[in-house]
């Protein structure tokens, strides 16, 4: 026995969740180097907000233990190594993607304080600040309260238990990396880190779909994930651009154009693949109605909030009606998906546009039923990080499922009556 | 880094396979105190007999490793810690029921000398010589032969495929715990050392049923694995006695004699429920039909080559027309068990008498269909080590199965002469 290394071990103050500043998803980075362009200092306010209202969160979850894992995550700062890759490395194919003025603004970048309090059992968590500086807190913010809460379900598990727990779990998502290897050209990334169970557990899915599925296997949008086991960071934007930028709006027209400046702003910084819209802030339809020709060219679409098969539909016959050829174009699934969604998607589009699949949720943090005792929290949960404020504005997110919907109510009377109500569809909002 | 360590590690000379000379089954050492008391300079020859025919053992497993796993067993002698408890440790509920001279002999004892050579792609393995030395040969030897077949296999996987071979294996397993815990008043012992997958994953087998089935789990005939996990060590005896005593026996009528000879001579060094009968060496009706009354007296039958329910029902009636309640004697099952047979002899029996379960290969050997890639070795074969020879005589087999027997053809015939062929079935052989 190693005496030293069992000391050393049994001394630990903390087994922090995050431990890098690159544990993080890609598309942050990208829309950081865009908003510490563009808005570095607009103020906005981002908040946690957990849509299983049934899972008292602050009850399960020891306040403390929250506090020690975001204290920690405060002291990281990019490491030498991390800023060359990012420099080095090239992303989506395109070479320094980060120019060095951004990566240098890195160097001494560190997670602004935070806002912790405690309503009706759930955690009010909030960032408020400079756009620039708040932003990144939302996938470290998420990853805490998720594996926490997952350490808290595997408290009530024997050694034994936990043995079987991880068999069970592993056993699964090989079933369906088997599944998964029967869709020709298929095209798959993780996305799991938010609602991840656990780092680890990310590593070593990630490295199930790597060693299973071969070039299917496109990459990781965790960008800590990619650097280490060489993979593609993937990932472009998020609805957080959309959102600050309408709550700046000085008025209803300028508040209809913001989906399309968004875009504008988006192709001034970036190109290629990278061009992917994400339709549904505000509501697909209402984008499609008014969206200027030229996003017709954009490499694809991400629909996010509305049923895969009737929303990649619609997109087909935009694109078609708009005189482009859909199978030259990428139709990118991320709402939700598990194995049997990926198979069906697959099915109906394959052939007809080109085809990516994020999957997060039930990737990284499928454990139900999985374990041999009762431990509840070990069953995911649809918590998000939202920008609630921008400028001193409400934020509001539509979505095409109003489930999603998230704001001040009258904000979002507001944001239907410019936008629109068409094509909205209520679906049960899962993880 | 613990650079010792890996530094020790690397510089494997061998993974053995057997490590303790207690690493072996239980009917074993009682057994050879009986055999060290009254036999102990009979020449015998054992000799491993693969009844899967069609895996070529010579081909598959490389003669110089299977040397220098039977050339460690052979430096292995019982540690004063071993002896301690061999003798301070209560069996059966008996305590010392090792006899101190016995111990002594114990203290100097090694395993003897074999003989090995390879014919039409199989290992010809034999053990010769005193009955008392070579007869602890049985259980190391087909360990190591099962446990480096396993190996090949293994080789063939990467890392990654190996974690999800044992998820695959361990879930599996735990889906049967499952299912024994709705058996009432189940009572069910491990049996798998000489068909396992290897000694660590038997150790976690065993800690499986243990944290799985509480009381449910009666214990494990591995002698070794009892003493490290505070379980009770079970059985009593095996076939190399009556086979043994036939093969000595000088005329055909001292052979229709020998199988109640062999429980004479038991219940002469044991008591109790070690008192249990296994009554298919030569066929179970043969037995039935001559048995002398006393033999009703004892506790209980392993039946272990009929059918489990046909032999039972047998056993019954014959315990009823010698005017014993069926409800207090003792019915063993241990021939190629699993959950389904299992599930079906509990049901049919429950109630009716005591049942107890010995469960061996499909315990401890189940990976058919865990491994992700091709490894055809990890599939369990049918090997055995069985009395080839006493006293220079052929050693006969007959089972209640024909398929099982073993030894000299010429043999066969005159037993099947002296004790009938009455109630032999032909099943195959599986495990």
């Amino acid at each position: 026995m190693d005496l030293a290394k069992r000391a050393y071990d049994h001394g630990f103050r903390l087994d922090p969740i995050v431990r890098s500043l690159l544990d993080t998803d890609f598309y942050k980075l990208l829309m950081l180097q865009m908003i510490w362009r563009e808005h570095r200092d607009t103020p906005v306010v981002f908040q946690v907000i957990n849509r299983t209202r049934s899972v008292r969160l602050a009850d399960e979850i020891d306040i403390g233990a929250l506090r020690e894992q975001l204290d920690h995550a405060r002291t990281l700062g990019f490491t030498n190594k991390e800023l060359v890759w990012l420099a080095g490395n090239s992303f989506y194919g395109v070479k320094q993607i980060f120019s060095p003025d951004f990566i240098g603004w890195l160097t001494d970048y560190r997670l602004p304080d935070y806002d912790l309090s405690v309503q009706d059992g759930q955690y009010v968590l909030t960032f408020a600040g400079a756009w620039a500086e708040v932003t990144l807190w939302e996938i470290p913010a998420l990853a805490i309260l998720n594996e926490l809460r997952c350490r808290v379900g595997l408290r009530r598990l024997g050694r034994f238990e936990m043995d079987v727990l991880y068999s069970r779990a592993k056993t699964r998502l090989w079933s369906k990396v088997e599944r998964l290897r029967a869709l020709p050209d298929l095209a798959l990334s993780d996305f799991g880190t938010r609602r991840r169970h656990g780092f680890l557990w990310q590593r070593w899915c990630i490295q199930a779909l790597k060693e299973g599925l071969g070039q299917a296997f496109i990459g990781t949008s965790n960008v800590l994930h990619a650097m280490e086991n060489d993979l593609e960071a993937i990932g472009t934007n998020g609805h957080e651009l959309p959102m600050v930028l309408a709550a700046l709006a000085p008025d209803d027209a300028a508040l209809a154009r913001t989906p399309y400046a968004v875009l504008d702003e988006w192709r001034r910084h970036y190109g290629g693949n990278l061009l992917v819209v994400l339709p549904d802030a505000f509501g697909t339809e209402a984008f499609l109605d008014q969206a200027p020709d030229w996003v017709a060219d954009w490499t694809g679409f991400r629909p996010d909030s509305a049923p895969p098969i009737a929303a990649g539909e619609r997109l087909i016959d935009w694109w078609r009606a708009h005189g482009r050829d859909p199978k030259e174009k990428l139709l990118i699934f991320s709402d939700g998906m598990d194995i049997d969604g990926i198979e069906a998607a697959h099915a109906h589009f394959h052939g007809r546009a080109r085809l990516s699949f994020g999957w997060g949720t039930n990737l990284t943090n499928d454990f139900r039923d999985c374990s041999p005792a009762f431990a509840p929290e070990l069953e995911p949960i649809s918590l998000v990080c939202k920008v609630a404020e921008a400028g001193g504005r409400p934020a509001v997110k539509l979505s095409d499922n109003p489930e999603k919907a998230v704001g001040d109510p009258a904000e979002i009377e507001r944001y239907r009556r410019v936008f629109g109500v068409r094509g909205l569809t209520a679906q049960p909002v899962v993880v």
